[in-house]
């Protein structure tokens, strides 16, 4: 039996344990070929199996309606900053943006090199503790973009914020995606990357509409056109083939256990256990507005940063990692992405008991 | 004891399997933190030491000078094709192309965007089974492009085509990078997709002097600009982890055999055995022209379709797999990169020897 630690990391973040000794058990051989996963051609039988199982799951667990595709790509949410724009924006036309923390900001910068940028709201003058409720979208965007989820603040969109009719919703969902149930058909792209909620670094989910597919630019660089992977099933260039299949894993995993609606149950537990004891706490105090707390990424401060320092280094000691704040937000940051078990929030509240009865 | 069987494949391709073994006793927990290689924070210590221990590997095994920067990304040699005449050639400049197969014309469609290309050279006449000899190029060249082996036909260049002062040196080395030692100083940019020398699947080892890492446009998109990489040690975003940490393993495995001079003499063995085989043989011929043979990738042909193909069956049942050559080439691969060992050389002659001697 191999020891395990509670890993609050924001991502890379823990996968489930089951899901590791199978990848384990077929690192060397998978399903008895004699040929490791990592090892097979991403054209013969076993990896476009893998490939295709894994697409189905997918759409199996967030009933991705038929026109939508599934692409399995390279370079994370980063290259989709400029991709999406790239695609889609030009110097004539507008896209909106909801600024909620560092990442939409990024979004921002890249999309602004290929046109102009709305920001239909901004988080910013409450530090992004809070998502915006008053959002203002320009009068005819080509698209309006949200991160559904921020890392490093801790806050969350309870709902899609308005798009409509001649434009469509892109949502950069890398920290929240398939942690509950979510109607693909409200969106024209969703993204994410893999390393929070679905599996390793190195593979970026792209669920896009069709009609966007063929929209883009044909003059791009091939790799850059969403149509070039639709129409090769994502097997236009060698895949991170490990990374699709250790996805496709977690997605049997989740099926398995209820699909989104039981994921949301158990994230929410999660989440609500922890915030419960900090609103009673006179220690520690939640960072994000209450109406905008993320079930992801639950973010604390004592208000003291050498105290929180402590409280970092106390909780390493009892097993407890990854639960520094982000360099930008301070404080502390307990990640519970799907695979965290809610036995480790116990365990860090006890902690956090301890430590508050000593100070 | 796992079974394992002889693995032809083009790429993702055979790895060392105590390497494997290794990356199998560390997905649950790395080196006894209590969480897996993959679950690790791209920040976090673990983690940034697997990527500083990764690349001091890669610069000791290639002797690669300082004045160059080892980059991990994302996207394969099919990225590098636009990215980097995005960020060197314009409209009003010339990149020269040795053209010597399928992925070289890859590469010059996607330069076409950015400005003008002079092929220096092409092997169509041939039909791709000889190094052009004849290579000229250009005036005023940018830069120089080659793909130093080419999968498809199995012909691979003995010495870099020449590049002068004022342009520089870019191969495509994806699939016999790390086969033999190489003269970094030559060139300007290196690349090769990990998936058959070095690794997984999903990350891109790039070489780059510095000079050029300043020379493209800072109006790029953030992910495509070099500089980037260089400036953030390849963490600008969240990096392939488990491809990274497996490139490593495979760099230690490479410095323990003796290095890159030692895995050249133990890839010519392997090759040459085939290839005398083959010379001798009544029935398979070899593909490629005697003066272009690739090391790393041994095609050859009965002259009948049918044959290949019961040929390819029959050694299937034999678990010799992954023989099955290019579909635009037709015929019989071996693909023999570093990890191949060469008692699977040995155990395919025998295969066919049987196959000749009752045909």
């Amino acid at each position: 039996m191999t020891r395990r630690i509670y890993n609050f990391s924001a991502g890379p973040a823990i996968l489930p344990e089951s899901v590791l000794e199978e990848a384990r058990d077929n690192l060397l051989s998978f399903q008895d070929t004699g040929i490791g996963i990592c090892e097979h051609s991403h054209r013969g039988a076993a990896f476009t199996g893998v490939r295709d199982d894994t697409e189905a799951m997918c759409r199996e667990l967030a009933s991705i309606p038929d026109n939508y595709h599934v692409l399995f790509l390279q370079g994370g949410a980063s290259t989709q900053f400029f991709q999406i724009p790239m695609n889609f924006l030009s110097t004539e036309s507008t896209a909106d943006y909801v600024v909620t923390g560092s990442w939409s900001k990024k979004a921002v910068t890249e999309a602004r090199r290929f046109g102009s940028v709305h920001q239909a709201a901004s988080g910013e003058e409450t530090g992004f503790t809070q998502i915006p409720s008053d959002i203002r979208n320009s009068d005819n965007p080509v698209y309006v973009h949200f991160t559904s989820n921020n890392t490093i603040y801790g806050t969350q969109f309870r709902s899609e914020p308005p798009a409509s009719d001649g434009n469509f919703l892109v949502c950069d969902a890398s920290s929240d995606i398939f942690s509950r149930p979510l109607d693909v058909s409200k969106y024209g792209i969703i993204y994410g990357g893999a390393q929070k909620n679905l599996g390793p670094s190195g593979v970026t989910l792209v669920i896009i509409r069709d009609d966007l597919v063929e929209r883009g630019s044909s003059e791009l660089p091939t790799i850059l056109q969403y149509r070039t992977h639709a129409a090769s099933r994502s097997l236009y260039n060698t895949p991170p083939t490990f990374g699709i299949y250790l996805m496709g894993r977690v997605f049997r995993w989740l099926l398995d256990h209820g699909g989104l609606a039981a994921a949301a149950e158990r994230n929410q537990q999660k989440a609500q256990r922890l915030y419960d004891y900090l609103d009673t706490s006179s220690l520690f105090n939640a960072m994000a507005a209450r109406d905008s707390r993320s079930q992801m990424n639950v973010t604390f401060v004592t208000g003291d940063s050498d105290l929180d320092a402590r409280f970092v280094k106390m909780a390493a000691d009892h097993e407890l990692s990854g639960l520094k704040g982000h360099r930008s937000a301070g404080g502390m940051r307990a990640s519970l992405y799907n695979a965290f078990p809610i036995e480790g929030v116990d365990a860090l509240i006890e902690v956090m008991k301890t430590f508050e009865a000593h100070t």
